[in-house]
């Protein structure tokens, strides 16, 4: 594409551009620093030497110590260490508490337990998206000392709304559970904290950070009960064998400490942006709705119903706009978003949504145009 | 390192140097082709483009359908999902036969099912390395109808020993069971193709044909029963999930192609600086020997053991030179590689090996240079 033929990118929750930066530092370990890290030559000890160096970069964006931090393929696979690492290793317990709205690398392995025989209790989520602390506490004080595993998202990819992690967190500590956070979402667009979470895992995804695709990390506390996933070698401590990606975790550990720059300049600009958005555009579509809480959400996440259309139809009339909507096109036609209808929201409804994801580089020009483009759309859409 | 400081690399089957051509190829995704490839927009469409296109690149090295490709994260899961993907599929027979001489990730899987109650048969190999037809026959024979899996390697890493895979996948197939080979050392060293295999299933591992570490491939051939092994979104037909590594994908098909071109040169000319090596090696060092059959063997690869010495001391001994042993070093001390104990040798004999392995810009003076400053190092170590 040349950049004329570029549409305006406010899809960040779906990937990122990688960060310049981050791929001048990985590109010396594509090149001459090309060793093994498991070799004892030189080539080997500079390529292990790198490798630790990005682990310690992204322990440090959560509070975490470098020892405590397991690089893996992405999300997915991070998500499928916690959940089956932590139930392999306290079989001893049968339950797992988890939500509706997770992504499908966590409910997919959820479904997995249920199928095998645990108990697996999906939280509700209230209108505005977010779990309800009194309903975790419930399930939790039900089960007693037979939960395993609480494994919930830190924020949500389509709606940006943080759940309250490290309340739950807490509580769930008081009956001996694991606490497995996806912060895949969260990391790099606001502060995380392990310890302020209180939880004993945590997701993160290079992908959603100025990283490239196909790179993640688990945080796993000291003294956690876990099992390796994928069984091979000694890499990772035996927790994650496969030779290590030394590119991709110096790129990871390059997009943490940018993030942390990042962050530690705040995020209201973002949420200014992101407001200044969401005014334009409900200043021109009359019945403009906001899906998700209105503060409690990542700063850069903007997910709205356009009224009687649906969201993909205007994305489609909008060609210079790069956005997505939370529904399944299939055969059968198109389904609405399961996080939105968990809300509470009707189908036809949860059918006009629009999920507008911004980044640290888009600017308020950027901004002005893509709700021009997008009410100007729905109009079309809308016949108005 | 400078170049100066750089060692002769001859410790290509640990990993290899990255193709500048692949270097070149991968870059635009991770700069302005960042798309996710589910995303619908532009960007999301020329990413999913560059990634079927890669599928096709890797597919055409071993005579494959691009819809047989599944991409990886690497060697170690690639053979995770063929081992658990069938056996959970074709859990009404309880019978893997594999070999002792396997790698890690296909040893772990495989003793895992032992312990959750199916019948291992782990073949023997000769003196020459090689797993014996008739033990093959024999075992596959007694389990009739109950042998879900076959999962033997092309190429053993050490040795580099070619296995009898042909043979036994025929046999393997008139009992119907599903036949795994893991090709990650053979794959762009040697033809491969999966017909003339005979395989439902190869794994192929790109930092082992100069794409980076951190990606592989598993074939599947169409049919074949698989149950995914890492579970999330629909990504890779829902076999693998997660957000798919486009640049990485695009190396393991740049790599792909570049290897079919080296190969349509033929491989004498590799075979034939090795056959140098080893000549001007056992002509300086009395009582050299070879591990693993002489001709049977991948192109590149030459594993000896030096007389009277550990091959760990050689090497530190000689630092110009940045090669491998198979052995393992612990806190009791240095145990002898399992391969070449498999092979028969004594643990004081195993402990004398040093694995040297070629790559295509390997020169003659540098073999020369090699051969040369191993000779030193073993005179001096064995106080000759």
């Amino acid at each position: 594409m040349s950049p004329a033929e570029r549409p305006l990118y406010l899809d960040h929750n779906a990937t990122t551009p990688v960060d310049p930066e981050v791929v001048d530092a990985m590109l010396p370990y594509l090149r001459e620093e090309f060793g093994n890290p498991s070799s004892g030559h030189p080539y080997g000890k500079r390529a292990r030497a790198a490798l630790e160096d990005a682990r310690a970069k992204v322990a440090a964006l959560i509070g975490a110590k470098a020892g405590d931090i397991l690089f893996t393929s992405g999300g997915t696979e991070a998500n499928n260490l916690a959940i089956r690492g932590t139930t392999e290793a306290r079989a001893e317990r049968r339950h797992v508490l988890t939500s509706v709205i997770e992504h499908p690398a966590t409910k997919l392995p959820c479904d997995t337990l249920e199928w095998r025989g645990w108990r697996v209790t999906w939280l509700p989520v209230d209108a505005d998206g977010r779990v309800r602390m009194e309903d975790a506490a419930r399930a939790l004080d039900a089960a007693g000392a037979d939960t395993a595993l609480v494994t919930l998202m830190h924020a949500n990819n389509e709606t940006g709304v943080l759940q309250p992690v490290a309340e739950i967190a807490a509580h769930a500590h008081r009956h001996g559970a694991t606490v497995h956070t996806d912060a895949a979402q969260s990391v790099g667009k606001v502060p995380v904290d392990v310890d302020a979470l209180g939880v004993d895992l945590l997701t993160l995804v290079g992908h959603k950070l100025r990283a490239p695709k196909g790179v993640g990390a688990l945080y796993v506390r000291a003294g956690t009960p876990l099992r390796p996933f994928v069984l091979g070698g000694g890499q990772e401590r035996g927790l994650r064998p496969g030779t290590e990606n030394v590119p991709y975790a110096v790129a990871l550990g390059t997009a943490c400490e940018l993030a942390r720059v990042r962050l530690a300049r705040g995020t209201s600009a973002l949420v200014a942006l992101r407001e200044r958005l969401w005014e334009r555009l409900r200043a021109e579509v009359p019945g403009l709705a906001l899906n998700g809480h209105s503060t409690e959400r990542l700063p850069n996440t903007l997910n709205v119903r356009f009224p009687g259309v649906r969201g993909s139809d205007v994305l489609a009339a909008a060609p210079e706009v790069a956005a997505s909507t939370g529904s399944a096109c299939h055969e059968g036609g198109e389904s609405a978003s399961p996080v939105l209808r968990a809300m509470g929201l009707p189908e036809a409804e949860a059918l006009g949504a629009v999920r507008l994801s911004l980044g640290p580089d888009t600017t308020s020009e950027q901004v002005d145009r893509a709700a021009a483009v997008l009410a100007a759309a729905w109009r079309r859409v809308a016949g108005r």
